[in-house]
């Protein structure tokens, strides 16, 4: 069996009061809509219904100052979505966030990491 | 009414493999038995209950080097509980992680936070 490692996790997530308007899977969704120029590929894409995909969608189109995703016409599933420059925006920010902030804390964190017993465990008890 | 206020939350959390070993409710609970000194109280203060708080205590206590939480004779419930060194400085790095991680991404969050809509968006709708 391969020795346990010690990984770390970042999550950002913008609320407006306690709304979330932006999380990592409003992000992951964006990004899959823009690779796959439909909601409904991108659902099916995320393993999550077009109905949930939907009203993510449209809860942070009205959560933003504009849109973050337009749909042609059509319908939603018709005529196929498409990020607004504020959509691209957003994700690019969201991402570079993450980024900066995993970058600046690496070094507390790969300390806090050596602290995390790497042999297994099952063995001992502690009082 | 108070206009809604975009605000962001960092959470960090460590696993090891599949496991966390510290997230924003760990060291929550450390601190809380820090400040205490006994894990009950700790679990009271935090609205837990105290079979929670000690499963917690535990695993945290296994997976890392060395034990974060020390009980005294008499048992965990009746001879009181403090940190131990390497407790006390998982704290102080994780702490430290999240106060560098938002500091480094404030540019980009600060210009997240200004794309959400501060007017109350029940009147509009889009598509």
């Amino acid at each position: 069996m391969a020795k346990p490692s010690a990984t770390f996790y970042f999550r950002i997530r913008l609320y407006r009061d306690h709304e979330i308007v932006l999380g990592p899977g409003r992000i992951a969704l964006l990004e899959a809509i823009d690779e796959t120029g439909s909601i409904s590929a991108a659902a099916r894409h995320l393993g999550m219904s077009y109905r949930r995909a939907w009203s993510l969608v449209n809860s942070t189109n009205q959560l933003l100052k504009k849109p973050v995703v337009r749909s042609a016409e059509g319908g939603a599933q018709g005529g196929g979505s498409s990020l607004t420059p504020i959509g691209k925006e957003a994700i690019k920010l969201y991402r570079q966030a993450e980024a900066y902030a995993a970058y600046a804390a690496q070094e507390p964190l790969k300390q806090l990491q050596a602290l995390v017993r790497t042999e297994s465990s099952q063995e001992t008890t502690s009082n």
